[in-house]
């Protein structure tokens, strides 16, 4: 049992929950809680950790996922477990998890795919949030602009609700060319806009369909909307001037998935 | 200039910021930042601080609103308004704001009017994404179970993006009597419930409406589910097994604005 907050693994799992740039150098992530250890898919778990307390109050499925693993856990006193926790109140179960890759040209492969595409997203919650509701919606992937935050930070993890492992997604270096690319694909990019020309339930998203959603507080570049095919906004009552980003991306993402069903 | 953390009006702000028994014995709360400065109604604001630094940089539209106020604002050192302020980065602005008192019976007063009933909402920052979206769907009053989370927790309040000065709301000690007041005046009530029999988007929303929102992990109570008029769900694809309530909140309304446009 780990004892000590001086331990290689402990030290690495706080190191990657806390720098984006050390999940990204070694590939890995950690994800916490009983949901998340259950839905994981196994052969992407590099090593488990569980606290004294929790391993003995294990439910069946626990032990059974665990015993799949060919024995890749270590236990931690309750102690050590909560520095290692992101978490107020730790589950008692946390994994350190390998990062998938996703290639752009695989989410062509449905018919009429459905995309959501984020300039800057800079709040964690509204990230994860909008994986967890593109899931729901049936959406292909998620294509972000590379300064979006990190899908693999904590708190963005848990706000997925486990579509983080479900979800394909990119960070694009340029988001100008996956747009083209979309259109050469025949697939209409609506950029979602305050100033938008059209109300988005006057649009028909039945064909291969992109949403364009932006940063939290300034919305999409000029640029990145004049690249778009039509402007779109959600029409507001009130003094509203804009909605949450995630709940903007939901709207939308639900409105198409109501014309398609 | 206030120099010190001993100082009455400080150690007010901070208790109104940390506890929502404080805030409720008198009836007061603190808004932070520009947007919520600029926004906040005249007539209710108690006392406004602002930081030395903040104070020298103020915009006209600022200094103005300041003026109209006869006076009651104060000059706070910077290192004291950092310890005042709930933020990490505070902009150098914060209200002490007299809280509003709503009656039921004047959210009836528009014509087939749109309500949103939440029972045990936890989270922070969906109760004020809930209020923002609400006002730019048009709801006329936001219904709220007495152990949903406090609309001037200061999270609840940035969240809200000023909506929280406009959007009328109560606390309902028993939410059944409010549902059934409902139901007397012909407003159809639609519980959001994972099993709900029928697809929201298969029902009209241009009478009176009100959706129910339960907690975020356990749903709506079987008790409460039980008094709607129907239950409804929104149909969903993957593995996810339930949306985001502020999401699920948000798809309801804007569905119901959609229709009545």
């Amino acid at each position: 049992m780990i004892t000590s907050s001086a331990n290689k693994g402990v030290k690495e799992v706080i190191q990657l929950e806390q720098k984006a740039k050390v999940r990204r150098e070694q590939g890995l992530f950690v994800v916490e809680g009983i949901k998340m250890f259950l839905e994981a898919p196994i052969d992407r778990i590099e090593k488990v950790y569980i606290a004294e307390t929790f391993s003995r109050q294990m439910t069946e499925q626990c032990k059974e996922k665990l015993e799949a693993l060919s024995s890749c856990y270590e236990l931690v006193s309750d102690e050590i477990f909560q520095k290692m926790s992101d978490t107020k109140t730790p589950q008692g179960i946390l994994c350190v998890m390998r990062q998938n890759q996703y290639i752009l040209e695989s989410m062509f492969t449905v018919s009429h795919p459905m995309f959501i595409m984020l300039e800057a997203i800079q709040d964690p919650g509204n990230l994860g949030t909008i994986f967890r509701a593109a899931e729901g919606a049936g959406v292909a992937g998620v294509i972000m602009s590379s300064d979006t935050v990190d899908i693999y930070n904590p708190k963005t993890i848990r706000s997925t609700m486990g579509s983080v492992y479900r979800m394909p997604f990119i960070y694009a270096q340029n988001l100008d060319i996956i747009i083209e690319e979309m259109q050469k694909r025949k697939i209409a990019v609506y950029a979602a806009h305050l100033q938008g020309a059209k109300a988005y339930d006057t649009c028909e998203y039945k064909s291969g369909t992109a949403f364009l959603i932006g940063n939290e507080a300034n919305g999409l570049k000029e640029e990145t909307a004049k690249k778009a095919d039509a402007a779109i906004k959600i029409p507001m009552s009130g003094k509203v001037e804009s909605l949450n980003a995630a709940v903007a991306a939901s709207v939308l993402m639900y409105e198409a998935a109501r014309q398609r069903r």
